[in-house]
């Protein structure tokens, strides 16, 4: 499995995902301006994926602070997450991870810079080896829920290359698919970036499981034809109450689910989930560029030019929606989170 | 306006609707095979577009057979019929307008052929001025639906581009218009072909109409907000029930509007029911090349090379998803359509 993102000789390699599936091209962030610019331009997304590359654009861009007394090293630290904190605004694993980096340099104060420097950099190797471990613990979780012949929906890409490795949502499919059920994907394109057309699938096939291509407005109808039996996505932030942003389309998705009766399940890691948020409502959106949806790949256009243009990247789906949410400590109803978390 | 398809100096004239809306480029049929590969090909487009194209294919054919006497020319006339009918399955509308071309050349079985291809050129001719005609009448009809300051939802293309002129979900929204009315439209970009950001987008906003452009997986979400009142769309066949087939992602728009309890109509001529189709499973739906799906405009790719796609060029809404039907004799309940026929 190609690595989506990784600390290579002193620079942080992540995996250009703005160019699959066309080229397999890797970009090496020497300092941390590069990262933060790789997470706003798509370069690497999805939530968990954010989060590890942030925690490694901290540590990254540590390393070339040169003071050597602790407040100002740890003045210069914090000014490095704040730029990375403000790359994208909805995923909360990004304010996650960064904290978690602020608490490693915060319990360290005192210590010589040189260690401080050393020890965010194992911080953040941590959080990554955790995301790829927690994605196969929430995978085999979520593939009881998959039964052999079933076919699976998803929407964007909640996959190996949306986390450190594996995935969420694909890591679901693919721990069912190692059991040896025998499984279909159904990815929606997920217009306008098109992950699910350029990643899910790339993803899917590099892994021989089966997977078929749809327009995001075809699963309606192949649910009324009942070729769908299961819907999993991934979350960029889940609130107390249950409710989930994901990528835009997901709230559809949902609600032709429920129209259909067929489960809805989310998969998305702890660290996805925000307490501070109480509801769907208080979830930043982030609105992008018309210039997704006006083109194709920001080149290719199709539409006339000067027109008006809606483009919130996610959307919020309602807890009353979910079937389950898939996480490394097992599934529970949407509406069980609060309990989850204070037991 | 730019007139959709037109008789120009023996020749079929269409607006080549593939190069919208990049370029407003013409092309000029000489022969009826033309005609049919520019249906084929979606140059020309629309439930009655097709029927009045088709109709003109028929008339240009008939012109150029050499023979004089009725049954050597009506013979051949049929075969123009039938390879004009086979061009796409799904809309009726194409069998309807050659079916009445076919009985023009029945009721003047044993006039001079050449009386016979003036009357055929006349009778296409016809068919083109209704269909702008009931357009302006189901305009007027719809137009009551909406309020002044509501947004309307719209996918594909059901405007002046898919008849000879003014639309049908399109018409109702323009004659809300220019009664006066301030209303902002939605368009569904429409994967895969775009007809709505290339085509909708377009027209809109030559008429200077208010119009945002999304994707089509934005519109519950948008509705969800309370952004959407009322959807219209087109219909490419309407079956004796009252269920109605209409380009890929209609079904979905219904299941979102029923969820949101948003108005959902459907604006068609009388010639898109088809009696003969008992229900919307009988309808036939055309399934189109995966490259619409894998390329944007054919040539632009988007997804891995040998993925599995889907490609549906429509899907069925029943009729209990449908608010009403806005015809030219007036607006109906779906359930109602047999009734207004034996009545």
């Amino acid at each position: 499995m190609v690595p989506t993102v990784e600390w290579k000789q002193g620079a942080v390699r992540l995996l250009d995902q703005s160019k699959l599936p066309g080229a397999v091209e890797f970009l090496d962030c020497p300092d941390y301006h590069t990262v933060a610019d790789a997470i706003r331009t798509l370069k690497v997304r999805g939530a968990p994926a954010i989060g590890v590359t942030a925690a490694m654009g901290v540590a990254l861009g540590a390393q070339s602070i040169s003071s050597t007394d602790y407040p100002t090293f740890s003045r210069a630290a914090l000014k490095i997450c704040d730029e990375l904190a403000n790359t994208r605004p909805t995923a909360v694993n990004l304010f996650w991870a960064i904290e978690r980096m602020k608490q490693k340099l915060e319990s360290l104060r005192g210590e010589p810079v040189l260690a401080i420097k050393r020890a965010l950099l194992s911080e953040s190797q941590a959080i990554l080896e955790e995301d790829i471990a927690l994605c196969r613990t929430m995978g085999r979780h979520g593939a009881e829920l998959i039964r052999d012949g079933d076919t699976v929906l998803t929407h964007c890409n909640a996959g190996s290359l949306a986390t450190a490795g594996y995935g969420t949502a694909l890591g679901v499919i693919r721990a069912a698919w190692e059991q040896g059920k025998k499984i279909n994907v159904i990815a929606d394109e997920t217009r306008p970036v098109l992950q699910g057309a350029r990643l899910t699938v790339w993803e899917l096939m590099q892994d021989q499981i089966p997977v078929t291509l749809i327009t995001d407005n075809m699963a309606g109808s192949l649910m009324r034809q009942g070729k769908i039996h299961l819907c999993v996505v991934g979350a960029d932030r889940i609130a107390a109450n249950g409710d989930v942003a994901n990528k835009i389309g997901t709230y559809s998705v949902a609600v032709l689910a429920k129209a259909h009766n067929i489960p809805f399940y989310v998969a998305a890691p702890y660290s996805t989930i925000d307490l501070n948020t109480k509801s769907g409502d208080a979830i930043p959106i982030e609105q992008r560029n018309p210039i997704e949806v006006t083109t194709i790949h920001g080149s290719h256009p199709v539409a006339p030019t000067g027109v008006s243009v809606y483009n919130p990247a996610f959307d919020v789906t309602p807890a009353e929606l979910i079937t389950g949410i898939i996480t490394e400590r097992g599934i529970f109803k949407p509406q069980e989170i609060l309990e989850q978390f204070l037991g």
